[in-house]
């Protein structure tokens, strides 16, 4: 399993196109195959949220119509309609049944869609259809809310490929946020085989991806088999996993505002589950997220956030920070003198690996997030205005 | 019962005094009563905390011994060695046993007390205890940190009194934070007693009180009992919840960078259980928090914390938001066109009361929180440096 450079349309048999006017984006993908998804559990979901899940029964699609800049959100039987209506504007054009068709929104909660707009750009973004870098690019781009940058990822799996699309950027949290991610492969697997891989991997990467705790109305991941490669369901997995964890990475990176990916990794707790938990409380503290942003090695914080996350934990702990060089801040419970050492680190990175360990047991596990700085209240303070 | 002007020297018997000195404060209370007392739920607790929680078995104290600037946690057998002799401290002046003690500390975490700095200045402060209202504001301004108002409350029911200090600030979550309060009264009742209604009382106003999210290793609530008077538990009770509460609401508004009070009241859930869950949901999302920040009317990220709040919901909610007028954005899941409005509203307003029905049953509750800022960043990126 190796990662190479390029985005969904590295998969065979995939075309997608998409373009972006000011807030509001259009992004149409046409691939043909067996499918899987995982939904936000939110208990109030979007429109085109309820839409997929239903459409998503048969196990099979023809295509995905996804806009961004409004969620289709608490929309009531309006929202249902127009999230059909985007089914059928591609299903139109694709000629197959509307109930082929994934759609997906991200954006402002509440307002009706506008779906003459998206009407209005479908032809041109169904006609600029391509399998090329540019297509998958233009495709990864008309997803983008408050995301700073498109994140694509590609991975080898002997003659198969895993390719990757996802957009994130405020409100992950654990169990998933206004992310979504479509993801495909030519290898071949039915679509209950793909939903108990996919499971297994969101649960490991976008599960463990914290920004800042909130759980959005319209989160989705949706893996798309379309090819005959021939692949172990272990191998496979594995490649997965790797594809959603580079995404979540990307996702945590470019969190609102953020200035440092922080990779969160617990060792010797009494369970993974445990150290999953704690090493997502510490991710999710904004005590910790804001001492990050502002270079401050401040591990007592560390320790407060361990100690009520109900995990088992005494003062026997230990603490490093690792960006490159490693720097061990606490050491079974022993304060060691490297405040000014650790500072310096945490001033240079831009990826920080925050490395715990309890000395409880064997359990292993980690959280991926960022720090919390000025530009995310300024973001979100400012959102719909 | 009713709210009366003064500190907690209104309580007969109450002698008081304190000194701040840059980030380093030192306080000391005179109170000879009964006590109880309700603790940090984080596992990794506090050395004053132990020492306290300890000191608190035998039902009767004599003095409180408080300082700030250092939470002595993480500390180690020193830790708890220092917290004791902070105890025999005072315990020599008063002329008992340190036992008789509770001690109380908030700062920093990580690092040894200067308890030579806390010998150096308690003799001062123990000459300068008194009963005015200058000692009870003297002393209620000791146990800051980030605090900018000392917090102070009383309460008259019959003959009694009920009186309160708090300080709050950050780190203040549901189920307590870096949050000290001392609660007196001239009521009388046995410690067993005491505990029982301060249990009650802290879990309707402290622990519905949000402002991070994180808690810390110091919390402690304190009851003490010193006088004779006579008051029936339901009357106690109620001016008990009453006081807690008033000075909830005080840490709230106090919250680190906090430019509004929000009091989120939630009604017609389907029990009194899901109904503060929903409101501690609603108080805890950083997107409400920096929605309000920035007066903007983002009812779509309530329904969306309502709807990761595990609560029974669906899209038949009633939102409105009340500061003096009262402006309705949501009835019965119809979307009301009142952005500029309630937009108006939320820039006058210094507190804020968010209204939310369900519409599923009987059940209500409510949680205390602030809005989120650039200031709670500045804070809390500088707070070592």
């Amino acid at each position: 399993m190796r990662f190479i450079e390029g985005g969904i349309t590295l998969v065979e048999g995939i075309r997608c196109s998409g373009i972006k006017e000011g807030k509001k984006g259009l992004g149409i993908i046409e691939c043909s195959g067996n499918a899987a998804g995982v939904f936000t559990k939110n208990r109030i979901k979007a429109a085109p949220v309820l839409v997929t899940m239903e459409n998503l029964k048969a196990g099979a699609i023809r295509g995905i119509i996804a806009n961004s800049g409004n969620a289709n959100a608490f929309t009531g039987e309006s929202g249902i309609k127009n999230a059909k209506r985007m089914c059928e504007i591609l299903a139109e054009r694709l000629g197959c049944s509307w109930r082929k068709i994934v759609v997906a929104s991200t954006g402002i909660i509440g307002e009706q869609l506008d779906v003459g707009w998206i009407e209005s750009r479908a032809g041109v973004v169904f006609e600029n259809l391509g399998s090329d870098r540019e297509s998958s690019l233009a495709f990864a781009k008309s997803i983008m809310t408050t995301d700073t940058f498109p994140k694509e990822v590609a991975v080898e799996i002997g003659d198969a490929v895993i390719t990757g699309v996802a957009k994130g950027a405020g409100m992950i949290a654990p169990n998933m946020a206004t992310m979504l991610s479509f993801i495909f492969t030519d290898a071949d697997f039915s679509g209950h085989d793909l939903k108990k891989m996919l499971i297994r991997a969101v649960d490991r990467s976008f599960n463990v991806t914290v920004v800042d705790g909130d759980t959005s109305t319209n989160d989705m991941v949706l893996l798309v088999s379309t090819g005959q490669k021939k692949v172990s369901r272990e191998k496979f997995q594995r490649g997965l996993n790797s594809a959603c964890i580079n995404l979540a990475k990307q996702i945590a990176k470019d969190g609102e505002g953020a200035t440092k990916l922080i990779e969160v990794i617990v060792e010797g707790a009494r369970s993974d589950k445990e150290a999953f938990k704690a090493a997502r409380n510490i991710a999710s503290s904004l005590l910790v997220k804001t001492a990050l942003f502002g270079n401050d090695p401040n591990w007592g914080r560390i320790i407060a956030a361990l100690g009520y996350s109900g995990c088992d934990v005494d003062e026997c702990i230990s603490i490093a920070f690792e960006a490159g060089a490693r720097v061990e801040l606490v050491k079974r419970g022993e304060i060691l003198d490297a405040h000014s050492e650790a500072r310096k680190l945490l001033e240079k990175s831009k990826e920080l690996k925050i490395l715990v360990n309890l000395h409880k047991g064997n359990g292993k596990g980690y959280a991926f997030g960022c720090d919390l700085s000025y530009d995310y209240v300024r973001i979100n303070a400012e959102y719909t205005t």
